[in-house]
């Protein structure tokens, strides 16, 4: 009872948004849009818009409230558009690719420049972790000097030139930026429709024209069951569909963390490597994955994105963009990027094969490294991380060293080693294998 | 994922109690504690405990939930004790009333002066009334003068002296004053879990050593079910003899509203009339049910609640009682006590029988005219208001006014008007009848 007494009851009052949710109800377009505004506003407060999301969170949402909520958070702020730029000639063959989010994942370090050596243009807006899993900005900017806090106009100029540029989501969706950091103090990050609109607000509002969706499943994803994940992909590839940028997803594996290294400094370190035609089988397989898909979503035809790793045009086209946006090219000589000088090495308690390794618990363990938040703003460690040395499946000796972590400040180190109690075992057997591309979907 | 990276996963993090909540789970003795006082504290924030409410709501709580949640705002507190009183040497037979809220609900005005009658000592923690159901402190506050902001040793001296105070809840369970406030603004109000720890913790806060409950049924009723509402009465009988209350609880009828006045200073006058001996039979009813069952929990024998009204000394009671809080005993003839000044009326359409008149209506249309508070801490108009002068079942001349509105404010009264539209009406026959009093819920 909050409305305004001398009136005739306003549906667009706080509380009766929050009922018709709640009793189970879809919500009209007219009270999205007023909701979305009024919070973004500040009409809205805080604690009836975290309400609205655990209701949101418990009871769901329809497919068009989804679309509506995902419409109104871009018209909270401004949508990028590039249409309008040419090389030679030609309008730019725009394509980002985005993650729901994964332990390990820096497949965007060595994928961009793929897609760039193959004549793409990747306007991405990307941001930093919260939770367990990293952000793509964290790793970057553990290059000295790299910045993704970079102008309208460099970036316009970066996508004609060298055919990418990675800069923080700043203004786009603000609504979106709001809301996701309430999202992360209340526990409502794991829902469908909060996932689903908060990644396509952004990506829609960036400007790309396609889009390639990498949704995760397993433990190491937001989503418990790979139905979620399925739906949730199927989902952000409408939303992509209808606001005019050409959508796929990929349904990958996360079950386990992707590469030998999670952090920050040591992903770009094994991203380099995997840029100089060697690193994981994992992380290769699905950064070429991902670049055939976007280069064909784009229209780029007759292009080899694994020849781009081997020719070494990937690896110019990543120092040609950490250098445009003021990162020191010398230091990507993996001997200068920074790793935490305190370390702890877990040993192989028995010889036998490596089994399972469980990919949220080695998010929580890196997290408590320091290499992410527990707050929105926090700084992060960039030497943070861990080397993963025996991959499940992989021969083991007693002994020898499993996991090294990495941290600058060492008390730091028996809270995350706790955390992997109980998260890998060396066995008898190799642990039965997945695929790490489990489906394609589009529209 | 809010918790201190540096040390062992606390689940005494606000998140960390949300998402135990939403996940259909219980909450520990150990998580109750710490959330209640963590957010009178200020220590969880307003978002954080608004999510928990909602996946409250829609999560519910067990029964050992409930009692642990209502002890923890107990304790947020002071738990007033006046044990030690004596009158004539004796203890207090200590008992109060509380009305899990209604429209047309004077009922507390009548009743505490035939109890005082009868040889019960009232401590009443009231309430001001929020959305469509009026509080008791605002209808006593019409009276000139009358103040509920009464000291500790004063509550105890009327105790002792004249057999009852009634003070505003103030700093009793300060918890439950944070959350009932947040509960109104988030659509977190109508919730079984939440209504019994709200209205348990104040009253075992306030002293009393039995208790009576009004749990209503009806349109006008907070739950929407007879079964609900059952449920609600059981539960709050058994928390407060949980701790020491001997609690009770009738089921009382509020599908319409009680008696033939709605709204502030038209209720104090109403129940002048009971007061006088008249008055109207629903409302004379109910007082007596109720006045029978503070007697005899209280242990208090041999007494006729009725006999008080007839030979005036519930009256005088209430003007001791009146006089002692400051109030202007002389106004209490009705002449003085203030209407609006702006008045509609709506009159019979045609002749026939008075049919059923929705109670939330009738709530909602009074709330309009200013009895009520579209915010905590608004003032209200001690004028505003509604008669109603022709119940269910009652003869209906073409014609003759049936309600009669009062304001402070014109421009109130249009709104107030048409959310009566449809609530009533007059046909040929009197509505089915259904008992005031429905049942009786004890231990």
């Amino acid at each position: 009872m909050s409305f305004d007494a001398a009136g005739p009851i306003s549906h667009l009052d706080a509380p009766s948004v929050i009922r018709t949710k709640r009793d189970g109800g879809a919500l009209s377009d007219e009270a999205i849009d007023w909701v979305i505004d009024a919070y973004t506003r500040g009409e809205v407060a805080e604690a009836q818009m975290s309400a609205l999301l655990m209701a949101i969170f418990l009871r769901g949402m329809t497919g068009h409230e989804i679309a509506r909520w995902t419409a109104a958070m871009i018209a909270s702020g401004e949508r990028l558009d590039f249409s309008d730029l040419r090389r030679d000639g030609k309008p730019l063959a725009l394509v980002d690719k985005h993650s729901t989010g994964g332990v390990g994942d820096k497949i965007t370090i060595p994928l961009v420049p793929v897609v760039m050596a193959c004549g793409g243009a990747v306007p991405q807006a990307a941001g930093r972790g919260l939770g367990h899993t990293g952000g793509t900005l964290d790793k970057l900017e553990s290059i000295p000097g790299f910045t993704a806090e970079i102008t309208k106009s460099q970036i316009r100029q970066q996508l004609c030139d060298l055919g990418a540029a990675i800069f923080a989501a700043g203004e786009l969706a603000p609504a979106d930026r709001k809301i996701y950091a309430l999202r992360d103090v209340t526990a409502t990050t794991e829902s469908l429709p909060l996932i689903a609109s908060s990644v396509m607000s952004k990506k829609i509002a960036e400007g790309t024209k396609a889009l390639v969706l990498d949704s995760k499943v397993g433990s190491g994803a937001f989503l418990d069951s790979e139905a979620e994940s399925r739906e949730l992909a199927r989902t952000m590839v409408e939303l992509g569909v209808e606001h005019g940028v050409q959508t796929r997803a990929l349904l990958t594996d996360m079950q386990t963390p992707l590469g030998r290294t999670v952090g920050n400094a040591v992903e770009v370190v094994e991203s380099l490597e995997v840029l100089a035609g060697g690193g994981p089988d994992d992380v290769v397989e699905l950064t070429l994955a991902l670049a055939r898909e976007m280069c064909d979503v784009a229209g780029l035809d007759g292009v080899d994105p694994a020849q781009t790793l081997r020719d070494g045009t990937a690896m110019d086209r990543f120092r040609d963009l950490v250098a445009a946006q003021g990162g020191d090219v010398d230091s990507l000589d993996a001997a200068m990027l920074p790793l935490g000088q305190h370390t702890e090495t877990i040993s192989a308690p028995r010889s036998g094969t490596m089994g399972d390794i469980d990919a949220m618990a080695v998010g929580l363990a890196v997290w408590r490294l320091g290499a992410g938040r527990s707050v929105p703003g926090e700084q992060v460690q960039f030497g943070a991380g861990m080397r993963i040395h025996r991959k499940p499946g992989e021969a083991v000796a007693a002994g020898e060293p499993l996991f090294t972590l990495y941290t600058e400040t060492p008390h730091r180190l028996a809270a995350a080693a706790s955390e992997l109690d109980g998260a890998w075992s060396v066995g008898d057997h190799a642990p039965p294998t997945r695929p790490l591309i489990i489906d394609r979907i589009s529209m």
